[in-house]
């Protein structure tokens, strides 16, 4: 068997290229890719070749939301076999570390993560990686629903740092990708209500087709929330979204604001005691994910807008 | 206006007479009751004059589970005003010894619960409490549903004294109404999956049909969970059902078994360090309780069975 | 019995003053006040007659780290009885509202606190409260070390909200009085190590006698921390030692900047998963507090550096 | 080098033989075994041939308790190096199943355990085990204190599923080893105070040498508890001991009782919400069992009472 590769050669320009088939090593097992989503990460390397101090150097695979199915198993694979249908955890840790003996293995200092430099991402036929980074799902998942497991897994750590508890009314900032699946997450984790605000009539549109309460972001409205997943990384949205917090409000920073630094208002949050929490990928999310997918307590409908071969992945960029 | 209380005079009878028509204290409220939920405890006192410790002495008005509306507010109430629809807790602490303190009022030793011997019930016609325990419901709840609340709440406290989080496979054992009412409170937090035993087919075919997936207490099955909400009080289904949890597993201990001494396995259970914790009623569940039933996350339709009016609840034990 | 009271008739002016002598109302009692701290919020309604929202609107009392004897009690007083000599909590909440019945009364939006605005301290003779304020300490244990219990507070109720685990390394900016305190609580929790830092080689060494390690504020060093207690509230301090918690860090904000807004370096605190907990006072702090210091596992001595008898107050400022 | 092992090789018999010298697989390190302590557990295997399902067949080696000094390290080892000093995790978790993943290794079902049939113990010169298993001990602390990291741990691991808090009265029944490690672990925790019992006036006197409050098992007392844990594993013990734990109490059950069933009264531990955790060995606990001994905060001296050298071992059942 091949091994086609849509290989970013440079800014803008992805090349289909063969690599080579790779053979499991111990402990990893090979999937045929099914299913690759595209994530503002990707296009960003693509644009402009970097993320902060992840820069692109060198030919450069892209994609980190994944699934497929499973081809070879290497020596001592125990929890997938031929034949399974899986999603994928893009990180693999040292296992080793402090963080990783601790159960944090999302912060290991030594994480291979999928397309972020200088580690390749799954644009490809064949991909083998750290069997434990495979999750099986089920005949009635599709590969698609297994691939946006990762920015579900996102939304649903996002939720869990917050400490989001049933009944809690949850303040969603930023109509995106992630915005969407962290309130899907807050649904199904039992949120008494879920709002979310945008700049974008389009996009709160779409966020009312999916159920959800929704709000332009200028709107004045005094109504105050006990968790905000913040999801849209723009500059003032996080400081002015605190504010709408009550008492002992919790909230979760998901988007990554761009600026240096961010000016927050702590005196106000001081009286009301709020928590903010960094939120960096997910940890051991992706059972959870798949559970309430497989179960409808998820729907990802709708979430998959447009689809491509991998030989038109290249000719995207023209 | 009169006061008419269904009061019991004796084991298995009742009669109706009148009481004296209650002025607000200061920090209390007045309802006119609407709604009084049955409870096991209740048939149990009026058939057997006791529970435990709780020993009815001289007449006795049952009924803990109350939704009513507010006709009289004394001085310094600020939470309910006269008109408003409202869910009752029964249980009135004294808010200063060391467990209210600490934010666990509900093991308060000087709690005053209603048809709790020597503490009156609701089975009248107006009823004047500490205005705290008044949760307002909306326009589009039943009294029927705001009564009920009490009853969920008992789920709703097991949920959390079990730790259940998203995505975990509960096993709830017996199917009475607080069985069933624990069901949809676990699956409105975000349960997995939610299967109950029982031994009566008749009452697995109703939790059957609000959806839930139902085994016959006596079925050999493997399937294992993570927790445990144990509400059938019967001899014995405890200790079985807890050898159905996996590692890490919880349960709560909602239905208190008669027998002095529960036997268990535990050097079984440390293997799978097993956690067991006891549940007495609640704690500070009828935000959640109300907020959960009134955006339909838990639909308690069909859970009232029978409804009697004040009057007929006399000639009940004919 | 007369009640004089040390009365602050304006900017940097203090009268004694004779005040009615109070009788408990039902559930109070009254104390006659044995100690007195002076905080540095005392200081800074003295000097400038407000601090943000509060402002000091005519003749005021200061004085809110309090301790003393029970002289009289009020109907359906259980908790403490004459003779009794107690530490003060000094805060009144509504024990009606959300955040009370949550648990959360020190959130309470009608919290009445001594010496806040428009509320009067306790520089006087005798004091009435809700008795459930009190907190009877053992003879063992001085007056001046009741009072002490306050600010020791503050900085148990900081480790709490930071999450501080056994075996913790901390960091304390700042050694004022509440720094130092932080640093005895974080120690009798079981912190593994406890830094403090300051620009002060004064405070340093004050810091340094009580067997803490201590670290100039600008020393370069890269040693890493897993809990930060901001304790100085000086521009610049919260932003530069969240850069040394290492992944996963939990920081708490005792200080309280006084600037508007503080700028964070969020995108690089994200990596590390890093937690931000605003600190207001502190939740039923007492029995720890005075458990800790009653058994020695605090030690609180050279932490008084100054008695006054009231009359000297008024001469003070002089 | 050789490799001497005291090799038990039937009922109360032990040899000593010549083993392979090992090589570090990768990811595994070899160390020079320095200090081994005798556990419970090891006696009973040389006793008896089996606890519960694990039954001596053939030759084994006993000793788990273990530190030593690394002197080789296998392929990708970073978190050791030839020469360190280190104490030893006895378990070795497969790292991928979903316990592993979770973050719950100890209860990983393929866990190879040190001196646990099938796998071998480490009363011998040189020990191969994955290099994760080993953490670095500073020169101050002992060999024979780091082999006693691992019944600290037990000791850790049991207060933090007590979830024990600063503060805390913690009942400790049974003053064996566990016990006392236990209570010197409730202790550098924040306990308030740490008061055992035994029905030996011999080992209570031990106790109280170590500082602790102390009570023979049948004294007629009222105190009540927040926390127990659980040490002896004898008949009744876990039963009576319940009963003096207070509203909100937690137990973890340590101690392993060898009768099948354990009858608990749970109709009284329900009106108090007592909550009830099993107890199966510990969980990433050496970091901080070792920087609690490092810094003195837990002092371990006086638990050590015999010291033997390996030949020492085959003459001692004699």
């Amino acid at each position: 068997m091949g091994n086609a590769a849509a290989v970013m050669t440079g800014l803008n320009s992805i090349e289909i290229q063969e690599r080579p088939t790779p053979d499991p090593a111990p402990g990893q097992a090979v999937i045929r890719v099914e299913a690759v989503g595209v994530c503002g990460s990707d296009v960003a390397y693509y644009r402009y070749g970097k993320i902060g101090p992840f820069v692109v150097d060198g030919p450069f695979i892209l994609g980190h939301e994944v699934a497929g199915e499973v081809v070879a198993v290497g020596e001592g694979v125990e929890n997938v076999r031929i034949g399974d249908r899986v999603a994928v955890e893009p990180g693999t840790p040292d296992r080793s570390c402090e963080e990783c003996r601790a159960g944090r293995y999302h912060l290991c200092p030594n994480l291979e993560f999928l397309a972020t430099p200088p580690y390749d991402g799954a644009l490809l036929q064949y991909l083998a990686m750290d069997a434990r980074c495979y999750f099986p799902i089920p005949d009635s998942m599709s590969y698609e629903d297994g691939a946006l497991i990762e920015p579900l897994s996102v939304g649903l750590w996002g939720c869990q740092r917050a400490n989001l508890q049933a009944g809690d009314d949850v303040l969603i900032t930023g109509v995106g990708p992630v915005g969407l699946l962290a309130a899907e997450a807050a649904r199904a984790l039992g949120a008494g209500s879920v709002t979310l605000t945008d700049i974008s009539d389009y996009r709160l549109g779409i966020a009312a087709d999916h159920g959800f309460m929704v709000e332009k972001s200028d709107a004045s409205t005094s109504r105050t929330f006990d968790v905000l997943l913040e999801c849209s990384g723009a500059n003032g949205v996080l400081a002015s979204a605190l504010g709408r917090l009550h008492e002992a409000g919790r909230a979760a920073v998901i988007g990554i604001a761009k600026t240096e630094e961010v000016p927050l208002p702590l005196s106000i949050l001081n009286w009301k005691e709020i928590t903010i929490s960094m939120v960096n990928r997910y940890n051991n999310t992706w059972p959870l994910g798949i559970a309430l997918v497989s179960s409808g307590r998820i729907n990802l409908e709708g979430l998959v807008t447009h689809s491509f071969s991998l030989p038109q992945t290249a000719g995207l960029s023209h």
